[in-house]
Order: C-alpha cells, then structure tokens, then sequence
C-alpha cells in the first residue's frame, strides 16, 4: 500500500507540474493596486501571476524574491533590448498581500514601481493579488474611521512611544457613547502600521459596521518588538518589556484619552504570528485586563494554563489552510470540552500572510464584546 | 570696478573650494536618526558629511544622489575588499532634512539602509543632518498632539480622498473648546504625508504649545495634486480640481466632523513650493474662505491683486537664504506700505528644502489667529 501512495504522489506531483507549464498565461495583466501613483510596473493578471518591469542596464543579474521559478527561487529576470529587466512569475500567487524585494547584482532593493510596507524589519516591496473575496476590505463609499497616531509617555523605556488608534465612525458624531478596545498586534519584523497598511483593518472595521455585522469597538495596535533591541531574531525574547508598555503604559493613556468602556470584559488582546505568542503570554498573566483572546497563526491555548476560566468571554484560534489547521482546531476542540468560548477559523488557500489575517479579523469582529 | 568684482567673485569661489578640500573630516560619524530599525548605514558626522554603505558586489557602479563631488553630481561610491560599496560626500550638507537615491548599475533604487520619504512623485531615501536649532522639532516629553488620518468622501472625484487632522494635545481633555484651523499643503510630488514626516509639524506644535508660544490650533493636510493625472509636472496644471476638493468637500467635513471654529477669521491657509502657489490662488479666488495666508518658498503677492483688504488678518512670506530672499522681503515692503499686516522670513543657510519650512512654520504659527 506505502509503494502504491508514492506513486500516486509522484503522479499528482507530476500531473501538478505540467498543469503549472501548460497554463496559458492570460495576457490582462493590470498595474498592482499597491503600485507608487503613475508607476506601471508590477503588473498583476486574472489568474494571479505578476509581472515585473525593472531598470538597471548595466546590471548583470535582477532577481525578484516572489514566485518560485528557477533554480534558486524566486522570479529571475532577463534584460530586454530596452534596457528593462522583465519577467513574470512561474505560477500564480496567492490571492491578498505579499513582500518581495528584488536583488540586483548581489544587493537587496526594493521594486522602485511598489510601494513599501514594514514587514521583515525593513520597508519592503508589496504587491496585492486581487481575491474573490476582496470586497470585505475594499474602500468603499460608506463613513469611515479615523486612525489616529499618538505618541504615549513611556517610562520604562524611557521616550514617547507610537500607537495607532482606530476610532469608528460614530465616535465624533455621538460624543456621550463610550467603546470596547481590542489590542492588536502585528507580527515578528512588522510595527504598529502593519494592520492598517498590509491588513486594512480600518476599511474592514468601516465595511462591517456599514453592514450592521458588528457593533463598533476601538483597535489599538502598538510595536510589540520592545525587547528586541538588535532585531535579531527571537530567540532571546522576554515578554517583560512589551506586557510593561502595554498594561502599565498604553492601557492608562488610551482610557485616559479616549471614550472607552474601561474595564476587564470589554478589553480583548489579538495578534498575528509573534503578536499571538504576546497575546498568549499576557492574557495568561494578566487575567484581570483582557476579556477576549484571539490568536492569528500565533498558536493555541491550552485548557489547564487558564487559571480562572470565568474571567474568559472567547478564545478564537485562526490560521491558513497552508499552515497547521489540524492544530487550531483540536485546541478548540479542547477547550471547548474544558467549557470555554472557543471559536477556530481556517482561511482557505492561504498561508502565514495577511490575506489569512484579514480574514481571520473578518471573522473574529462579530464575535467581540457580544453583550 | 566691474572687473575686480569678478575677479573677487574667482579669488572667493577659489579660497570656498580650496576650504573644502583642506578641511578635515571629523570621524565621528553616527547612524542617521533616520536609518531602518537597526541600520548602521547611512551615517553622518559633526559637522554633516555623509557617509554611505551599500551592498551590491556583483555592480559595476554605485552613485549617491546626495552631495556634490565628482564629475556627474552625487557620491560615487567605491567598492571596498569587503564588497560593500562606500563613500562620503564631498562637502558638508545643509542642515536638515534632505531627499536621496542611489543609481545601482544605471537602475535607480533606495538606500536600504534608510526610511522612505515621498517627494518627487514616489518614496525616496531621506537623511537628517543635525542642525543647531533642531531642538525646537525634537520628540520631547511633554504632551502630544494626534496625527489623524481621515478618509472624506470626494464627489468631484468619485472616491473617498486621504487627510491628516493634528488635533493639540488638549483637543481630547477639554471637550467643550473649539479650535481655528490652519490648512497646511505639500510641494510638487509630496503628498498629505509630508508635512508631518519630513516637516515633522506635530512635533513643532506639541513643543510650542508646550513652551506656551502659540495658541493651540488644528491643523489637516491633504493631497494637493489633484489634477496632475499622469504626474507629468506642473504645465498642465489648473486649480479648479485641487480648489474644489479643498474648498467644497475638505473643510465642510472637516468642519462638521472636528471642534473648529467655522468662519473665515479662524480659517487659514499654508503651502510650501506648488502649495504656496496653490495656497495664493484659492486665497485670491476665495477671500470669504480664509483670512491669513502664507507661501513657503512659494511665491509672492500682489497688493493689486486683493481685493478686499479688511478680509485679509495676515500675509506671511518665507524662503531659505539660498533662494530669491530679495523677492520675499520686496513684496511684503509693498504690501506693508499698502496696509496690509505682512510678515517675511529668511531661514538662514537653506534652500529649497524642508528646513527652510519646519522654520518658516515655527516663525508662522505664533502669527496666526493672535485675536
């Protein structure tokens, strides 16, 4: 039976392949929504794959770190009789948000023709590839929110820190009306622009309210990477510096400077990748400030690390179906036996990237702060 | 007498030349405070060389935009063992926020070691160089403002447009108070993000008001090139587009979503390069709309060309010394000796960059609504 599933692999490897190289590649290639204004290039087409137009004609070699063509990875790119490097990538992407950078004779640029977005520890390329279900995170004609920077005093480290804070479109019409606020968090190597920028979670919030689907809360989202004073990875992370910024630091200036129902069960922590590790950590330490727990492809919790489980409103768990579904759903699974709230959402055809964390929010809005 | 005026005009240019070449750099070169998160490249020392480190080791060329040595402008750089490419300005720079890129093999890219800026119709490269005066935008602890970005919806162009609201510190703690409002444009190729990332007016306001030099006011900051479609320069451009979205869509949703004190004599208009020409036009076109104006590097007036004069409170005129001062100071002479309340600024040793308009800001701010 075990030779029979290998080469049933090898087969659906195949057949996979050649479904790859006898694709037509659809010739409407449009610029990417995430171009910088008048640029060209990258395009994007139906199907989903992108298209690149770099100069650089002296270059021996551009190489552009989406897709996975060659040898090496990556969309390598050949030089044209106008001096252009251009290529296309071997597949299609997946739909939402990606990072690339492109490498030009050994040094990593950015794709002069994209915008940047924080991500990786640096400002990066981004490109959007259209997806069927689009329409939740468009910018459509309904109010919007604000998001607001503040810059917060912060003793412990010393200097005035940076948070963004969405407000809804209610909050300077009705100015008796107090809200719930959700701390979220980006993930390893982003800031605190990453959910706004790469998530549209303003857009995603204003869409929802519109539609009735939610009742309107306040998202306050922060730098989580406090500790990580050499970007150098996790390995020596200690949540100590970050729990400090938000619970002591950010948590008291928001109420203070915001119309905020400011108590235990209208207060919710989220986050993506790292920011999920963080929330994981802080609301098991500080079961007394957070209400909601939801972790984005940021793990899982485990029934008997709760210590009181009636301080907990919901956990929502949530990943793409190219990460570990199978570990989202036996903790819901678990906790749900052990009497929790929990709640686990897959999003179909995508991995650890934002089209995964949108959707998630999609999901996780309607099911905060319920009564 | 003409001939030795050139012949001092040579001995001077010669002795200026000379002093460059004879000067010693001070090696005491620090990170650029504008650097990516732990960045060590481009540095910049005491007394405001820069120097440059970029990866690239497969290039045949690295040139700099910034500084002015060798035969083609700019930095060229040299490859080191390591195969970094490096090098330094061949002057001291301006003080002050300055834009750049670097020309990698004919294909031009950003610093990877430096954050994103937009001028020029796209994110450039941005430096800062220490200045002696840069106390007065430094992040400081006292009370700060918030940026807002708000998203007002645009018939005239069919879509929602972008805005960023400075509310003072005390917008949020004393609810009953309305404020002026100041509106405050970008140059050619900037956008609505200039003026508080490279102008950083935010900061300026939250150190004054602080220090009690002016009375806290609003300030909103939106895009101004509403018309140049293909970003083709300034030819073709008419201010019919940019004056609706300002006047018929901008200020009646500002007006009716924030406390501002909503009449002409509270109402303000600023811009710096195309927004100074921007800011002249409307302010002509609707004298009934503002009442104190104010063009940063950005052109003069004409007393012939007000008509009304008891609705003007304020004339402001700045520029950098390194610009066309004498215009500045002649046309406020002329308007002063009409009757009008005009003020000029020089900003000493600048040009036609923002250190010259984070000063002009600062000389402005105290002129505005005094009754």
């Amino acid at each position: 039976m075990k030779k029979y599933s290998i080469i049933l692999v090898v087969l659906l490897t195949f057949y996979g392949s050649v479904c790859i190289a006898q694709t037509a590649i659809v010739e409407d290639f449009k610029p990417s929504t995430l171009n910088q204004p008048g640029q060209d290039y990258p395009q994007v087409n139906s199907q989903g794959y992108v298209r690149f137009r770099i100069a650089a004609p002296e270059a021996k070699s551009v190489v552009v770190s989406l897709g996975l063509g060659g040898a090496k990875g990556g969309t390598e790119l050949s030089k044209a009789e106008d001096g252009f490097w251009k290529g296309t990538t071997a597949g299609a992407m997946d739909e939402g948000f990606h990072y690339y950078h492109v490498t030009v004779d050994g040094g990593v640029f950015n794709d002069p023709g994209a915008l940047n977005f924080y991500g990786s520890t640096r400002w990066e390329s981004g490109i959007e590839i259209p997806s069927h279900d689009q329409d939740f995170y468009a910018l459509k004609e309904v109010p919007h929110g604000n998001v607001q920077q503040i810059l917060f005093p912060s003793k412990s480290t010393n200097t005035s820190l940076r948070a963004y804070v969405y407000t809804p479109p209610s909050y300077f019409k009705d100015k008796s009306k107090s809200y719930p606020v959700l701390y979220l968090q980006h993930g390893w190597g982003e800031d605190e622009t990453a959910w706004s920028n790469q998530g549209r979670v303003n857009l995603i919030m204003d869409n929802m309210i519109a539609e009735g689907k939610i009742k309107p809360f306040i998202i306050v989202m922060t730098y989580g990477m406090t500790n990580e004073i050499k970007y150098g990875g996790m390995a020596s992370f200690k949540i100590d510096g970050f729990q400090t910024v938000l619970v002591d630091e950010l948590i008291p200036y928001v109420d203070s400077n915001f119309r905020t129902i400011a108590n235990q069960k209208n207060r919710a922590m989220a986050g993506l990748s790292m920011g999920g590790m963080e929330t994981k950590t802080i609301t098991l330490n500080k079961p007394e400030v957070f209400s909601h727990y939801a972790l984005l492809s940021g793990g899982t919790y485990k029934a008997q690390d709760i210590k009181d489980k009636s301080k907990v409103k919901l956990i929502f768990l949530s990943c793409g179906s190219k990460e570990r579904p199978d570990a989202i759903k036996s903790s819901v699974s678990e906790l749900k036996a052990a009497g929790f709230n929990a709640v686990s959402y897959v999003s179909e055809g995508t991995g650890h990237e934002f089209q995964t964390w949108r959707r998630s929010f999609k999901e996780l809005a309607p099911l905060l702060f319920k009564d």
